[in-house]
């Protein structure tokens, strides 16, 4: 019976109601003054405080379905929640409400010699949809992102995370609730059904632009399905490249930390390049405490004859994002090896030299043609709230409109105010 | 004989060439001082002067074989060069060198608690391909844009202005070779093959951003076919809205010259919308100038009945962008009602309010989701130049990106450096 009732679900109707809904949200928001979308969030945050049990409970139900299911380790990780996680989750939403309101603010203004006065002002980008992994406290963030920026958000989180996210939303929706705006401001996609993710795909025109975060197959079935425009969030294929230049203590201490951290968030380094003039003196001093710490190594011929700890590479290494404790080790002749090597693997991403050399590092923030590009700095950086952005929605490999951390500015777009006395055109 | 040639060309090993030379030329581009680029497009202006006659001839053949084929006097104005318009384009890359590089400026720089100092620099996009209609300055102008900002670009004309692209193509090569730079930073897809538009749409990672510019069935051939980001140049569906608290005189003078002073550009307003409660007062006196210089109006019920010079709309024309000499005229409740119209028929393009009353203005600009709200100002401003940006490439409709009118700066991206001292992520 629960089968054909499933069945029986008009599955495109209802996101058209669910965009319907976004839509005259936006229209709304676009307009929302911050005190009612602070407000909002901060009941959010409230409301997810007072409902620690039930959210624990429905998390709960998630896990055991995703364990029976013989989920890995890694996975469960990203997917339980505690209440140290949802005392967070609270928290993240009250930070957000504390951020400046990005809508409204006038990014430039000047006069013409004709009398017009013309402003650009930032404005909200309409309604946004999000489709993640399963991770429950993306739902609380890239909703309370969406809204403070002004723009409704259709959510749509892993399916093993389902009733994680539904419990989160039931508190968004208080929030909003509370503050007396429209509850179509955050939907999350009601279904487990994997249809719905075609559904928010082709709703053009209703949606503005997507945000996929997760795995690079879902990016890719975006992209391929997709005539919305898209956010990417592609890999963080991350590079530590230490020069010749550089000094071996430093490199040692950023290269375990930009390894071993974290080593599943995608700002974590993959590869490590290293100057063959500096290879031979630093490489197996460079190496120790991550094979210390359970570290696997794979490496060209030339680092192997150096370091006999590292196993062999294969060309495909430099192509994957391990998100593990491995790495890739490589021996470059110099600076312009280094560059082409990140060029034809890296994921435009973050990318870090370490050097003492002004002009190879330089060199190297001018020439890699990432978002982030480092300098004597620990690839881990690479992170919104690193940055004293705020909260952040992923960190965009793309070049078109936003690229690195994506937070509450980079999900508004701009407008033109331009204001006469009667003036006419020549 | 010479159509089996053209069978036996590998165009896409031809489009395959064309976007290698981009890609390496966007590299060199990336990091080209300004001089470099300035003195490519001073020098390539200059060889526009001394090759006027070749231009000419090219054109002469060009408009000829439009001609034999029917073509319309516009498309035929559109397409048809002069000394007047050589000069004009000339002089136009001389604008683009001398305005500001984009390229390189920092946008934004702090530092953080960690010492972690934080820079957001302009960059390149990389490589441009521009898809346009039959207007051989459009070749000059787009191809100096892109070099002003530091993209390689990939043009495609009009066939109909095939030989006049090739020769103003050969004068902007001459340009980038007295300057040192590579030929493939612009480049002209050297035949008239349809079958290249397509190739283009295909160049996923090749070219990093498609502008089409022209008609709707263009656009929705790029957005249909193309996985490469666009920046959409939709419909100029303009509308002025004369609100209660307008000055007729002021209105007057708008409307007519927001219609008529250009008929053909995207800023011409195509609608006229009228508040109930001036609309026997003054929509005769507004009509009056405009049915004197011979513009067809055509009118909803009420607006017939105020004035009998109105003929029947009917509803496919509050979408219809006439770019002629037609005018549709509705009469609206008010400025709720007029918006509402606006959201439904409009193009997001340039929409403008005549009023004396200040709030009304003020809600027109805040509710009004386009790029460009004008308020007591023709909307026949819409227009980089006219906004003090420079040359444009056209009016971005799309709220990615770039919005408004697209100049040199909307042609770059941005990228973070990041320098530090040794930091590692606690």
């Amino acid at each position: 019976m629960l089968q054909s009732v499933a069945k029986d679900r008009d599955l495109p109707a209802e996101m058209a109601a669910i965009g319907a809904a976004a839509r005259a949200a936006a229209t709304v928001l676009a307009n929302t003054p911050r005190t009612a979308k602070d407000r909002a969030l901060a009941a959010a945050a409230e409301a997810i405080r007072d409902q620690r049990d039930a959210i624990l409970a429905a998390n709960t139900r998630d896990v055991a379905a995703a364990e029976a299911k013989g989920a890995t380790g890694a996975f469960l990780d990203r997917l339980a929640l505690d209440a140290g996680r949802i005392a967070a989750m609270a928290k993240g939403l009250d930070e957000i409400a504390a951020l400046d309101d990005p809508v409204g603010a006038v990014l430039a203004e000047w006069s013409r010699p004709n009398g017009l006065a013309i402003s650009r002002l930032r404005v909200p980008l309409g309604v946004i949809g999000v489709i993640y992994e399963s991770r429950p406290n993306v739902t609380a963030d890239a909703g309370a992102l969406c809204l403070k920026a002004g723009n409704a958000a259709i959510l749509r989180g892993g399916s093993e995370s389902f009733h994680s996210a539904l419990a989160i939303a039931a508190c968004l929706s208080r929030g909003l609730a509370a503050a007396g705006l429209p509850e179509g401001a955050i939907q999350v996609v009601p279904t487990r059904d994997r249809a719905a993710v075609g559904e928010m795909l082709a709703m053009t025109g209703v949606i503005d632009v997507i945000i996929p975060r997760g795995g690079r197959s879902l990016i890719e079935r975006v992209n391929a399905e997709s005539r919305i425009p898209v956010f990417s969030h592609l890999d963080g294929l991350c590079h530590t490249y230490v020069h010749a230049g550089a000094r071996l203590e430093m490199a040692r201490e950023i290269v375990f930390n930009a390894k071993m951290r974290r080593t599943g968030i995608c700002g974590a380094t993959e590869t490590l390049l290293i100057d063959a003039a500096v290879a031979e003196a630093f490489l197996p001093a460079i190496l120790e405490p991550l094979v210390a710490a359970g570290c696997a190594l794979r490496g060209d011929d030339r680092a192997r004859a150096i370091d006999p700890r590292i196993g062999r590479a294969d060309e495909s290494d430099w192509g994957t994002e391990y998100l593990d404790a491995v790495l890739a080790v490589r021996v470059v002749d110099d600076l312009d090896a280094a560059i082409k090597h990140i060029d034809r693997y890296g994921s435009h991403h973050t990318d870090a030299i370490v050097t003492d050399d002004a002009d190879a590092a330089q060199a190297f923030a001018a020439r890699v043609d990432s978002g982030i590009v480092m300098h004597n700095a620990s690839t881990q950086f690479a992170d919104g709230a690193e940055f004293g952005m705020g909260a952040e929605i992923g960190i965009s490999t793309g070049k078109l409109h936003a690229r690195g951390p994506v937070g509450v500015e980079q999900l508004t777009s701009y407008k033109y105010v331009v204001r006469g006395d009667g003036q006419v055109r020549p």
